[in-house]
């Protein structure tokens, strides 16, 4: 349309979103691929589903905050309230709600999906991030937990990042539910007031934590650790509730430990933001001074399914973003050498067009032999070509003359060593 | 959050988008390592991009109906007007004119991105598909469009498509344009209301065309064939625009031929729907009369990264979408039997919690032997174990009872053939 060709385009990509050059789409694939193995080797089947969900999916349980500031919706043509998913939780609670009946329990299920929030630019955070979701639906025994924390572990060490490195901090809903009504007499709204104040405790002071907790607790408030043995927390022990949820998350570390997972701790300010959560949660925390955070987590929500119907169903996952694991892997040097040359292996230099034509012929071959395979058509001069396979990361050229047709014998060289062999 | 409980959800997608569950996936995921390994064995590089783009970018080129009617397109918070991409070619565009200095070409680029429409629901077409994108720029031979046509080829042959079910026709916009502008005397105008409609000539009678084309050429319109020789076609290839792009046009399928490449058939009446082609075009049908129908194509597009600055870039390019593709698939029976299996290979039954925690170690084992291994952590009974693993398609399953824990040995059982042997 030429009325437009005046106006030129912008290059820069939608604010908040990333563009995935052949160099950044490696890294990416490279994460995936762990992620695929090792989930697969746990026995996970992948699934997927669109990125385009009914609102109403996420108006329920997840955090209200997110819902409502922090996702892209918008309505469409049908008249249809449609957002972009900001998580995968909801959708796979969706499908398997659908299918109840007929699947397998347990039943183990993995994705990795693109997720899209709504955050301010000016946080620098991104609006678009992919997502390894892996859940295991049926069990009730804490047998889940331990195997999505086994699991995650895994992961972290299939990347290469030693044991002593990171940590898995776990906690529970349950044993905080049971604190909140049992032991200080919070109702429900009160208590989930209090659990998001202490998901901020470390971002705030020591006193400005006890007025804030008092306000909505009470003054008599005093908030007790139960990592630590004390005589408010012997007295808390001494309600059922609270030691057996107590005894249940002991038993998960011990149970860990046996398996030689020995770097899980009880974090009782564990909280993690999202309200569906109903058992055992963790978090998975880079312990390197240089990117000291969590880098993702998870737990159980029981709960979740009896939206779609008046069945629960068992349920325990966990989800692990590109972007923070990148950053981990990047803080202890661990991607790959390999991941940084092209995919191709061979780049076929061609002094002129009858060159192209018989190297269309040697790459049929060499691909029938499993080898990525580019034939220079430019009919730049040699050197050019050299330089593109440079440029490009291609390790291996073979330069195809006049005697190289006529022998049909070809020199492999390696641009990087500049080594040379028969081909 | 209490208020909402009592409303159930529902359990459905939303309107024309498909939930991948794992047996669906596995289709999905073959479908991409065929396309992912043809691409990568020609030398062809994976990118990517968000599907959130800057609305703008598909102001300019794409067909009008397309940007106007059929995409999902919003405003942000920050009045940033959005659109979910309805094709990749703007995007890949876009990256490339970003960079365009910095790049080596050859530069071959591939992605398997999703694509959205907004289509009538009516219609019981999909609103989300994925699509693999192949490109190659800074070509401007035409050794460009053999080595698309030859890599169209290779995909459809390693799909397991014969050559003589399916067939490429090709035409070539420079060829029509000089038709349009040099024989027919039209302007730019009625030049695309004519292709637009030559695009439908096939859906309308004889008498709807001769009309129609007369109210845009005027009434000494009359349409001839390029395809065959008559007196007119002689007297139009006396025009040297037409002669010369139809000569390119044929060299392309004389070297296609001799590449072994039979298949290939000039189609006059092809046009493509997007303003961007410049070129040789070419679309690949299906022969098989229950799906008689075009699968993919693509063509040249080398005026539109003029779009982002003063320069051209030649570029050629095609996009095959999953859902046509997976209709062959299925209309030749070629999907194949292990797709239609669990990725696991096998699950371990566990008589008691002692049993848990010995194939847990039996597991661990196995797993860095490569083998995929799911442990029934249900506790439920062995009778009910095997049908899990039958219902999962998991073809391997190993009973750990009392025996095994103190022995050691284990007996591997496919419990489709029924077949035993020792692990």
């Amino acid at each position: 349309m030429t009325e437009n060709t005046n106006k030129k385009l912008s290059t820069e990509s939608y604010k908040g979103v990333r563009d995935f050059y052949p160099e950044d789409m490696r890294v990416l694939n490279y994460i995936f691929s762990i992620w695929k193995e090792t989930l697969q080797s746990f026995g996970y089947e992948e699934y997927n589903a669109s990125i385009l969900e009914p609102s109403e999916l996420y108006e329920a349980k997840s955090g209200e905050e997110i819902v409502q500031n922090q996702t892209y919706s918008f309505v469409d043509r049908g008249g249809r309230n449609v957002t972009l998913r900001p998580e995968m939780t909801p959708t796979v609670a969706r499908m398997v709600a659908a299918r109840k009946r007929e699947l397998a329990y347990p039943l183990r299920w993995f994705s990795i999906p693109n997720l899209f929030r709504y955050e301010r630019p000016q946080k620098g955070r991104l609006r678009e991030h992919f997502q390894l979701n892996a859940d295991i639906f049926g069990i009730d025994s804490t047998h889940a937990e331990i195997e999505m924390i086994e699991l995650s572990s895994a992961i972290m060490k299939n990347f290469g990042v030693k044991e002593t490195d990171f940590e898995v901090r776990i906690s529970s809903r349950k044993l905080i539910n049971a604190v909140m009504s049992d032991w200080y007499e919070l109702d429900e709204e009160k208590s989930r007031r209090l659990q998001k104040l202490i998901d901020r405790k470390n971002k705030i002071t020591e006193e400005e934590f006890t007025t804030q907790a008092q306000e909505i607790a009470g003054s008599a408030f005093r908030f007790f650790s139960l990592s630590k043995k004390s005589e408010v927390y012997e007295e808390a022990m001494g309600i059922l509730s609270i030691r057996q949820a107590k005894e249940e998350l002991d038993e998960v570390i011990k149970e860990l430990h046996r398996r030689g997972i020995t770097n899980v701790i009880f974090d009782d300010e564990l909280i993690r933001g999202f309200d569906y959560y109903t058992g055992i949660i963790f978090e998975v925390f880079d312990k390197h001074p240089d990117n000291n955070r969590s880098v993702f987590g998870g737990g159980r929500y029981d709960e979740l399914l009896k939206l779609f119907g008046n069945e629960t169903l068992s349920a325990c996952g966990f989800g692990m973003g590109d972007v923070m694991l990148t950053e981990t892997l990047k803080t202890y040097n661990l991607i790959p050498e390999e991941v940084k040359r092209s995919t191709t292996d061979i780049s076929l230099i061609c002094i002129d067009d009858q060159a192209i034509t018989h190297a269309e012929k040697l790459a049929h071959k060499l691909r029938a032999d499993g080898l990525k395979v580019a034939i220079n058509i430019s009919g730049k001069k040699v050197s050019d070509q050299i330089k593109h396979a440079e440029k490009t990361g291609i390790p291996y050229i073979v330069v195809i003359g006049e005697n190289e047709i006529k022998t049909e014998k070809y020199i492999l060289k390696n641009i990087i060593t500049g080594e040379e062999k028969p081909l």
